[in-house]
């Protein structure tokens, strides 16, 4: 047995030492899960070879400084091979026996599936097709931004390259011809109910990643030598590579290996112990792997594989620069979409601003900030699950990443907005063309959900301006947020309502026409705003006061004014150009809880379709029209 | 000028008369887009002669019965070329010239991208990279249920190819060698902001779809004799084929033509008229292309291009077969996974059922189904936006579908499932692993945003069983329902709390020890249920009755219930294994915003982790002893 008093393993280490690190890691991934008493040994254990050589030879990364910025990047994207990763986190030195044999268990932080609890984790996965994504993100942003010549590895199962997410990420990494992005595939023949599409056959997927503009190599994933060889012309090749490696899932135990029948079962600890014995036994192997790219080795060259030392042209500083928003004269119309665009370019002075396009500049405002800015502009085309990891990418990297697309289109990158909440980098969105007011393109394009889709986002903010000033205060403002920021935005032009100096800040709102005798607290946002204050102006002609709330902070929201005019006035009507669900109209009534007042919520409840946005609004009962008889009718209602 | 007096089109027309059609179909969208002063007339005109060609010779198509089962499918996955379709419509006669020039306008079903207001229209279209998705759906039902032997067309613009989604439609459409399932690509290079990141080199287009199992044809899409002969190669292939077609956007007015400038805008009045004038002006050509299969010809031969007649094996019956729910003993502990899969296996009765699973059988219970009813079970692998799109498909055959996956990967599908709410064909489905409650396996896994993205739907039915008999029941209730139906489903086995022969209504609840001096009502749903019971003893012992109200219709929701206990009880608990935004609480929450009680929301509000069950949702504040102690502190509080 090995003990840790031993040379460590170096990338000169003869294959004989990488073989017996692999096995380390398997009996480790072993360990972890049958203590565990969960887990996925077998995903672990076919990649272990894989994740030995890339350890011991190839991963140039400062364990001791996760944050350094020359590290290169390791993304497991078949997450639940976690018991792997926290093998090589054992093997390196910064996780202990004790910690791994907590995988799994007490709310530690070796999790299931690795999220960035763990410093060295960049991104959370498990839910599969996304590592990939993220790493093309980073290589991305490594690339684009002539930051240090960072390698990104993804190691994949098969199983996930049925997700279109995969080739949506190998279009953009093929396009941009990302030598520094390496996909390590784990073919080992076997999801979760069985076999995968294609089994072990390669060829489909070497023939689609070599369609999608990456270099393309296949491999014996058990054979160190194949491995290394592959690896070697990976990190010089001058486009990503796709290394498909033919592996055996639960490799190094007969009695599990290439079974259909051990997805995701911790051995049972009688067979633990004779894989474990087979397997040589529990070692302390320490694995000392090339340092990151620009660090000096004692002889004064730069660690690595051969990698150029370089400086990058520009690092991005932690704080954001302050920077004005543009103002509008109060009066003139003026889209909260041109706002938007505006403030991008004033938020362009800051130059770690980036901004990122789903193919929609012209209409969101984006295009603004590309006209001003070429060289932080990037175009995703129309792909929103990787516009959203490629700004996550930008984001890991340290820019300020804006990024835009229609509202509607947003709910695509669902799944990968959900994930870069858990704990990943802040990342700024801006989601236009929401709601029916957009009018003629109909109900396909009418951002309906958006607000329920991001108030539900750990640690979101969502903002819904009203106004050009209000949306380009509100856009300055996200820049400076942490978590997921989203600010929703309307299609058409609508009088500015606010003095240009007006503060925005985030969890605030404005108070419309306040008095003693309200009968009711209008709540707007965005567009309905303008309904509302409509619909005031009627009501005060009939001698029904009302105040209106503009919520433009929608979270965190503004309890304080919320629950002070709920207690003035005995009605509340909530109006959104959003489903009733999840929106404004259950936002408000869910603070409001403990005030006895009525509330009333009016929003879009049918299909909409193509018409004027008046007509929409209208059609849809959030209009101004529908706001005065409902305050009319509860007025009336409970008079009687 | 042609009047509608002259022959019809037919499939033996000569070839200009074809390019006659071609030319009306310009014109008509040009006419259409700019009596509305919206819409993309250019989009339209890059595919005319692909349209003119498919309607006068290829799709079989009863125009008067959209109904009947023989009919192609022509898909318009560019939807924003709708002007084209409606263009289409006319020159077949079913929308006349006045309604044409509604395009967009006064909430009229010719919207701005198309939707099943449509009869002609399957799904709607607009959110790119979707259109073809559903086209592979319909076609595997089609091949996998023997169903006649109808062609589906899809459209596509080339900047939806840089969605995922497509890749992943065209995975499937290769795999099961969809024969029947032609891909036409109109590439005019040209996106909404610019160029698209491949332009008119379709050797990257052809590659792509060659490794993804289709057969590839390039030609030029204003030829209509290299139109005609590769659609004549698609309809006798034996695998899906993708036609890759060069066009021009804005083919027939040179003003416009091939610029980056005219997209989505429609041509000014004069520039339209000269337009109209050079294209040779508004005419009236009436096609009659060939009729659907299976229908006969006056000769006694089958209409359509020589394709067999064919029954199909069975054709689904639209009332559903009733069918009796498993039942499970009271008190025995059983997942509510266990019980969907043998409620699925008891629908399996009806043959008409059937069931698509995302690789997650063996965790999902749909697993049990494949083992009884092999022959109606498809597996999508890892793929949860194709097996929505698949599902849609199904579905709009008349199959009875239900799909299941866990509830986090149902949000990869998000944006599908918006559209398919769109007046789309029913589907069910079951979303496992939800919340904090699955324990090990960390956020990534946890379903906690499903019940806000599914109440969002339009038309969408929302279920959260406690026990098995729920479970089973409710999945059988769904197999009736309309729109969307969604069963949340815990991991974890609890005891089953309900007789076999409990009634479930969707809509309704269940309320648990009623009683007069109850201090308060604790809902709970699913597992949270279990918490609220175990809370309502150890409160009984203090000498605080509560009763508790099984929620498991979320929505609809049992509002009389819900409005009784609220006011019967001063406080209203909510607890969920969910995020506080758009679930049970807020649900609740809108429901009583008339009734003065007080509420109090339990949710999971930070990001959890790994941990058993039981820590995990005792960590985030949803277990028993939090319950217990909301309604002390909450009662404490309003008696000082």
């Amino acid at each position: 047995m090995t003990t840790a008093a031993q040379s460590p393993i170096t990338p000169t280490t003869e294959p004989e030492s990488v073989l017996a690190l692999a096995r380390q890691l398997r009996v480790d991934a072993i360990r972890a899960t049958t203590a565990a008493g969960s887990g996925h040994p077998t995903s672990s254990m076919s990649a272990a070879d894989l994740a030995a050589v890339l350890l011991t030879r190839y991963l140039r990364y400062d364990w001791s400084d996760p944050a350094r910025r020359g590290n290169d990047y390791f993304i497991l994207s078949k997450g639940h091979a976690s018991p792997l990763l926290y093998a090589m986190y054992r093997a390196v030195g910064v996780v202990d026996e004790p910690e791994l044999l907590t995988t799994y268990r007490r709310g530690g932080r070796l999790e299931g599936h690795p999220t960035p609890k763990l410093p060295w984790v960049p991104m959370a996965t498990g839910s599969l097709g996304q590592g990939i994504a993220y790493a093309a993100g980073i290589a991305l942003a490594g690339q684009e931004m002539h930051d240090e010549p960072y390698h990104v590895w993804a190691l994949c199962g098969d199983g996930e390259m049925a997700e279109g997410s995969v080739w949506e990420a190998l279009d953009k990494a093929g396009a941009h011809k990302l030598g520094r992005l390496t996909v390590i595939v784990d073919v080992n023949r076997l999801g979760q109910t069985g076999p995968t599409e294609y089994g072990w056959d390669l060829a489909p997927y070497a023939a689609r990643a070599r369609a999608f503009g990456c270099a393309v190599l296949e491999i014996d994933g058990h054979d160190v030598r194949e491995i290394d060889t592959a690896y070697e012309a990976a990190v010089s090749a001058d486009r990503p590579t796709v290394i498909l490696a033919r592996t055996v899932k639960g490799y190094g135990c007969a009695k599990v290996a290439d079974s259909p029948d051990w997805h995701g079962k911790p051995l049972p600890a009688d067979l633990a112990e004779q894989a474990i014995a087979d397997l040589g036994g529990p070692t302390h192997l320490r694995v000392l792997g090339p340092g990151p790219i620009n660090a000096d080795r004692d002889d004064g060259t730069a660690t690595g594989t051969g990698v150029p030392r370089v400086a990058p042209v520009h690092v991005p500083s932690p704080a954001p620069l302050p920077v004005e928003a543009p103002g509008f004269a109060k009066g003139e119309e003026v889209g909260t979409r041109a706002a938007y665009g505006k403030a991008l370019v004033a938020l362009g002075e800051d130059q770690d601003v980036v901004v990122l396009d789903g193919e929609v500049g012209n209409s969101t405002g984006t295009g603004e900030f590309e006209k001003a800015y070429p060289e932080r502009f990037f175009q995703m085309y129309i792909a929103e699950q990787q516009l959203i990891a490629s700004a996550a990418g930008f984001a890991a990297r340290g820019w300020r990443v804006h990024a835009a697309t229609f509202a509607a289109f947003l709910s695509r990158a669902h799944d990968f907005l959900r994930i870069v909440a858990i704990d990943g980098p802040p990342i700024h969105l801006a989601g236009t063309h929401c709601g029916v007011e957009i009018g003629p393109d109909g109900p396909s394009q009418m951002g309906l959900e958006d607000i329920a889709m991001m108030r539900c986002l750990h640690g979101s903010t969502v903002l819904y301006p009203a106004d050009a000033n209000a949306a380009a205060q509100l856009a300055v403002a996200t820049n400076k947020l942490s978590g997921i920021s989203y600010l929703r935005i309307t299609r058409g032009a609508y009088p500015v309502l606010y003095e240009p100096d007006e503060p925005f800040p985030v969890g605030g709102s404005k108070l419309w026409g306040e008095g003693a005798d309200d009968v009711a607290t209008l709540v707007g946002a965005g567009v309905t705003l303008h309904e509302c204050l409509a619909a005031a102006e009627e009501l005060a002609l009939e001698g029904l006061p009302v105040r209106v709330l503009d919520l433009y902070s929608i979270k965190p929201i503004d309890a304080r004014t919320l629950r002070r005019c709920a207690t003035d006035t005995p009605l509340v009507v909530t109006v959104e150009d959003h489903r009733p669900e999840g929106g404004v109209g259950e936002a408000v009534a869910a603070e409001l809880t403990d005030v006895p007042c009525m509330i009333r919520r009016l929003a879009v409840r049918d299909v909409p379709g193509s018409d004027s946005p008046e007509h929409n609004l209208d059609r849809a009962g959030i209009s101004a029209r529908h706001i005065a008889q409902t305050v009319r009718d509860t007025v009336a209602g409970s008079i009687v």
